[in-house]
């Protein structure tokens, strides 16, 4: 049954009992407002809203269910980046009238599924309809402890820059399946004193650039070390993007100590220097990744 | 100058200096989250997100600062139908590649002013293009104490109904001007017991057997009492959407105290008992207003 004769109050009625709701939830989705609450003692809130658009993240084709997933592993993967701990998201839905009910009950299947993964409650959504490309709107709201947060902004000449995981390929398969590296995160900033990170979203030429510009330093990368996806040339693996990997800085002289515990604590995900920040703050040259509005039409 | 030659970091760039910042606001938008104090002793949090779409909720040649004024007040709206506290805000605009920078700015600037009638901070926002229609999605975040806290849920049988402002007409030009009724709402749970609570964003006729049902209980209302704008016919009052006033629940034994002391508040809104939640819990005949998905297409 297509969106338009199923109405918006009877698809949310069916989607509702669905959704993952945790203890600290008054009142979620059905209401005028969603309702929780506030979580103690934790320092700041964290809030990141995130959209994928049918064309341009995925494509016509793909699967309802790991299209979800990726709607709601993408702003989780930002609080990787912070650090953070996703708690409640919210999600918008722009599909088209001709849209099936079953194909957005799929959707909201990866929603949660990703959701539970990290134990987020999805609080809140809406639907509307346009004749445009199908778009997902997902907004997180979680904490950070004031001594945990991490932002761009804090990397410093002189420190160690790392990358998790293996650069490029993701279009491939990946982008659809990834798994924010939260947990990665939370141990990093517990064990260390990390100085500036980003998750690789845009690719490692368009973001370690904009890491760089944040922390007012420049960089150098030792393009021979980057961890490869088997098959990808460097060229790639520096401008595709859609990694969802962490870039990191962190003090050189925590860099051992770090490279030896992440092999204990997580021994099947590569840790790789790939160079440091430095005092040049000229044009750099990697070569540009996926910026929005700049495609050719 | 058109998006797709701006660049999505180079408009961000332009907008961000102008955006509404409160104290609390570690972090604003640039960073890969937002970041703010938390709320302290303030028991609950309050989130709610809501999008408008060209040709749905304004037409084309609407003025962009009249659509983002709209796109911000849409969610505050719903901020006064719980008695919340509107705090910091996310926004997603879905444009063209061939929407002029121009107008993005004025559309921010929109979405700044009416934050600032309600001391909201704009802590993210994110641009996005497609071939459809513009859509601007707003994701609010804030709090409400334990006691102060309304839900649609909470009406009983007997209560008396007042609806604030007049009904009707707001399409043609209110919706694009009108201010939630934020105030209103604090006053009234500061000094009443407020049962249930809606803001009228779909029109009465939807609306009114929402907060029936979601209460478990039913209405009876009395047409003839129904506050008018100028101009407008009972049925289109009842069908036509878009007021934004308050629709809210009473014990009758504080309607009295109410409506005197309203009138010496809120000299100039009207105030007006409508009807009653009632034992009948069947098919109510209003005309019914504006629901998604059900229009032909």
């Amino acid at each position: 049954m297509k969106l338009r004769q199923v109405g918006e109050d009877r698809l949310l009625d069916q989607l509702l009992p669905h959704l993952p709701l945790g203890k600290t939830v008054v009142a979620g989705a059905g209401d005028d407002c969603a309702v929780v609450e506030m979580p103690a003692g934790r320092d700041f809130l964290v809030l990141k809203t995130d959209c994928i658009v049918e064309g341009v993240h995925f494509l016509p084709g793909a699967r309802p269910l790991n299209i979800g997933w990726k709607a709601m592993m993408r702003p989780l993967s930002d609080f990787a980046a912070a650090s953070a701990v996703p708690q409640f998201a919210l999600i918008t839905l722009i599909a088209s009238k001709q849209t099936e009910g079953e194909w957005v009950k799929r959707l909201y299947r990866g929603l949660s599924r990703a959701a539970k993964r990290f134990e987020v409650s999805i609080v809140g959504g809406e639907t509307s309809s346009t004749r445009g490309p199908i778009t997902i709107s997902v907004s997180v709201v979680g904490f950070v402890e004031r001594n945990r947060w991490v932002s761009r902004r804090g990397g410093r000449a002189g420190d160690d820059l790392f990358v998790t995981g293996r650069l490029g390929g993701a279009l491939k398969r990946k982008h659809l399946h990834f798994v924010p590296r939260i947990a990665e995160s939370r141990w990093l900033t517990k064990n260390f004193s990390i100085r500036a990170m980003m998750d690789l979203s845009d690719s490692l030429g368009v973001d370690l650039p904009r890491l760089a510009r944040a922390s007012q330093v420049g960089f150098a990368i030792e393009v021979k070390n980057l961890p490869l996806t088997s098959g990808v040339k460097i060229d790639n693996a520096i401008s595709e993007g859609e990694d969802y990997e962490l870039l990191f800085a962190i003090s050189p002289r925590q860099s051992k100590r770090l490279q030896r515990e992440w092999r204990k604590k997580f021994p099947k995900l590569p840790l790789t220097r790939i160079g440091q920040l430095d005092r040049k703050i000229e044009n750099q040259n990697l070569p540009r990744g996926y910026v929005h509005f700049q495609q050719p039409g």
